[in-house]
C-alpha cells in the first residue's frame, strides 16, 4: 500500500477524469458500492482464489469467550470484509436494485480493492480497478461495447494501438472435450495451459504428462499446438475455424465472428482483436467469452475480462446475462509519460516577511477569483532553490510580493 | 454503507470535482494515504473518541493458539483498521515524505473514512470527508487560508452566504481558569459547555452543579454565560475582547484579530465569521484556533476544523504547526439542489430487432466520437415507458434506428 505524493495524485486524478468521461461518453453510468461486504458473500466460493486473499474485519465487541469459541474457526471473528473485487459487489448491487436499473446496465465502477498478496515488486495491496460491466445483454453487441469503449480510452490517454486478445472459455472447454481430457483434469489442465506464454509448448505438455492426465488427450493436445499456424494478426470468421479443431459448436463461433464484425465496423479499418484459443484467464467464474487488453509497448495486459452469466443468478435466483472489463488501473498510470498539464496558469507569490497577511490574501483572491492557482511563499535566503522546487511542482510564474504590491502592480515573471 | 446508483454517483462526482478544482486554485495539492493504517498508530490515543469506533482487520493466518492466547486482549487479533479520520494520517505522511514536501506544505484530502457507529438516520459508516490542511505555518494566514477556500467552495457550489464560527481552544482553557475550575475537571466541564446550544444557559449550569464542579467556578461561569451580550454577528477586535473575560493573554486575541482582518481584506464586504467563545469541538488535540462551517439554510455544522500543533510531533518527534478545515462531504450533497447537468447532449439510440449489430455500433461510435453520449435500447412494445425512463436518466434526446439508418439520415428528437 502506498503514499501518492502531490505530482503522483494529480496525475493519477488526470487519467481517471479521462477513464470516467469517455466510459460515460459510452453509454455507462457510474455506480458506487461500500468499500467493506458481507463476509459471508466475499466467502461464496465465487471470487476464486481472491477469497483467500481476503482482508476480514473483525467483529466489534468480541469477548474472551466468543475468540476462545472461535479458536478452530477464525473466520467467526469476522464479520465483513474489504472486497478483493469489484464483480462480487456488482452482482449484489444488481440483485438489489434491479427494479431501478434499466433493462440494459451498463456499469462504470471506478474504486479501490484490496488483496493480501506477498509484497512484490509492480503488486501493492490496495490498487484501483475501472471496471465498465453490461448487464442484460446476451448477444455479442455486449462484449462490443465493452471493448470499444475501452479501446477509446486508450485511444484517449495517447495510447493508440492496443489491442485484445479473445477466447471463449465454452470453445476452450470443447476443445479440452475434443483433445479427450475427462471432466475431473480440466481444471488442473486449464492451469498449465495458462502458462503457455511462459513456458512454451515443450513445456506445457511435460508438465500435462507429469499431472498425469490421460495419455492420449495429451498427445493430441500436443499436436494441436505444434500444428502449423496462420499468422494470428486477424478475427475473420476463417481465422477463428482454423485456430479451433473439429468440433467445436457452431453457436460459439458464431458468437465470435459477430464480436469481430461488429467491432470492426465500429473502429473501422484495423480490426484490433486477436483470436487466441488458449487463453484462459483464472477466474472460475467466466461462461464464455473472455479477453484481455494489451498494448505493444508493454509485454503485460493491461486488464482484461468475460462473460459471467451464472454469478447474478447466484444472488437473484434467476439467470441474468453479464459481462465485464475491468482495466488496471496502476499499470495504465505507469504507462502514460508525464506532463506538466496541472499546473498552467498557477502562480507562487514570493512575499517579503513585512507583507501584512490581509495585503497577502486580498492578492491571492484576486488571482484565484481570475482563474489563476496560487501558492504563497515566504522569501528566502535560497530564492533561486524555492523558484526550482515551485517550478518543480508544476508552476509556471511568479511574482514578488512587498508591502506596496497591489492587484494592479503585481508584475508576473515566468519560472524557467 | 449505502449503494449509489447513477443519478446520485453522477451527483456526488459532481460536486467532488467542484471542491478538488477549487480547493487546487487556493494553492493546495491533493495527496492520498491508503486506507489501511497500522492498528497502533490507529490506537495511539490521538483519535478520540474516533479510536473506540475504528474498523480493525483481522491478522491473515491466525491458527488456534494464537486466537486463544489473544481471548483477554482482541487488539492481539488486529495489525490493520480502516482510518476513521485523515488527520492521523496525514500527520503520518507528513513525517514520513517531509524532505520532499514545499516548506509550507497545503494538502488536500478527498477520500473515505470509516467509523463503526450505531445506524441512524444522517450517520453513514462510510463517509467522505474533504479535508484541507496547512502544515508549517504558525501564523493566522493558515487559518485564513483555509476558510476562504472553504468558503469559496461553499461559493463555488450556488452555496453563498456560509459562515464560521471561530474560537480558540486556548482562550476557553484561559476563560475556565480565571472562572476557578481546577485542572482535573475542565475536560468535564467542556463536554457539558459544548451542549450550550442545545440545553441553554440553564441546563449547561444545571449539569455543572451536577458534575459536582468547584462551586465558586460555576457560579463565575453562569454569571458569565447570563451576562447582556452584543450582537455576535461582527468579528472586530472590540466584539472579540468583550466576548471574553478580563485575564486572556493578549497573544490569542490578536491571533484571533489578525484572523478576522485577513479574511475581510481577502472576501471584502461582510466578514463572514463569528466569535463564539463557547465553541469546544469534541477532539482532544486541538491546540488553538477552533472553528466550525456553517450555512443559513441548515441548523448543523457543514465541517469545522482547528490547530493541532502537538500532533505531528507525535510522529516526527519535532514540533510542527499544523492547522486543518474538513468538510463533510453528505451533508454538503444532501444540501444541493439536483440538475439535470450531466446528461447535456445524450442520446438513446431505440433500434429494431433486426439491426445488424455491426450497424448499431458504428452508428454509435459516430455519435461519441462527436461528444455526444450514446445509450442504446432495443425497441419495446411500451415505447412510452422506455422514453419515460431514459429521459429521468438524463437523456435528452433519443432516434429510431432500423436497418436503412445511417449516421447521415439518423433524426434526433427531443426527449419531453
Amino acid at each position: 500500500m502506498r503514499d501518492f505524493l502531490p505530482a503522483d495524485k494529480a496525475r493519477r486524478e488526470r487519467v481517471l477524469a479521462v477513464i470516467r468521461e469517455r466510459y460515460r461518453a459510452h453509454g455507462f453510468d457510474e455506480i458506487e458500492t461500500p468499500v467493506l461486504e458481507d463476509y459471508d458473500r466475499l466467502h461464496a466460493g465465487i471470487g476464486g482464489d481472491n477469497e483467500k486473499l481476503s482482508f476480514s474485519i473483525l467483529k466489534r465487541g468480541m469477548d474472551a469467550d466468543g475468540i476462545r469459541a472461535a479458536a478452530d474457526d477464525p473466520s467467526a471473528l469476522a464479520d465483513l470484509g474489504l472486497r478483493y473485487d469489484l464483480t462480487v459487489p456488482l452482482a449484489r448491487f444488481y440483485a438489489t436494485h434491479r427494479a431501478q436499473l434499466p433493462t440494459v446496465f451498463r456499469a462504470i465502477q471506478i474504486a479501490p480493492v484490496w488483496r493480501a498478496e506477498r509484497p512484490q515488486k509492480g503488486r501493492y495491496r490496495q490498487f484501483v480497478q475501472c471496471d465498465i460491466d453490461v448487464i442484460g445483454d446476451a448477444s455479442p453487441r455486449a462484449e462490443a461495447e465493452l471493448m470499444i469503449a475501452s479501446l477509446d480510452v486508450l485511444d484517449a490517454l495517447g495510447l493508440e494501438g492496443g489491442s485484445i486478445r479473445v477466447n471463449d472459455r465454452r470453445a476452450l472447454d470443447a476443445m479440452l472435450d475434443v483433445f479427450g481430457f475427462i471432466a475431473d483434469e480440466r481444471p488442473g489442465v486449464l492451469i498449465t495451459i495458462d502458462k503457455l506464454d511462459k513456458i512454451g509448448v515443450s513445456g506445457v505438455v511435460a508438465e500435462l504428462r507429469e499431472r498425469g492426465a490421460t495419455p492420449a488427450a495429451v498427445d493430441a493436445c500436443s499436436a494441436y499446438l505444434e500444428r502449423p499456424q496462420g499468422g494470428g494478426e486477424a478475427f475473420g470468421e476463417a481465422q477463428i475455424r482454423a485456430g479451433l479443431p473439429d468440433g467445436i459448436p457452431d453457436e460459439i463461433v458464431e458468437h465470435l465472428v459477430d464480436l469481430g464484425a461488429t467491432v470492426a465496423a465500429a473502429r473501422g479499418g484495423r480490426v484490433p482483436l486477436v483470436f487466441d484459443p488458449f487463453l484462459v484467464r483464472g477466474m472460475g467464474y467466466y461462461t464464455g467469452t473472455i479477453f484481455e487488453l494489451a498494448h505493444p509497448s508493454v509485454d503485460y495486459s493491461l486488464g482484461g475480462g468475460g462473460r459471467y452469466d451464472g454469478m447474478i443468478g447466484r444472488f437473484l435466483g434467476q439467470q441474468v446475462a453479464a459481462v465485464g472489463f475491468s482495466i488496471g488501473f496502476e499499470r495504465l498510470v505507469d504507462l502514460l509519460p508525464e506532463t506538466a498539464a496541472d499546473c498552467a496558469g498557477s502562480v507562487v507569490l514570493v512575499h517579503d516577511r513585512d507583507v501584512p497577511l490581509a495585503q497577502l490574501l486580498a492578492l491571492k483572491t484576486h488571482l484565484v477569483a481570475n482563474g489563476v492557482r496560487v501558492r504563497i511563499e515566504q522569501r528566502a535566503k535560497n530564492m533561486k532553490a524555492l523558484l526550482e522546487r515551485s517550478a518543480a511542482d508544476g508552476y509556471t510564474a511568479f511574482a514578488t510580493v512587498g508591502t506596496e504590491t497591489t492587484a494592479e502592480t503585481l508584475e508576473l515573471k515566468p519560472l524557467a
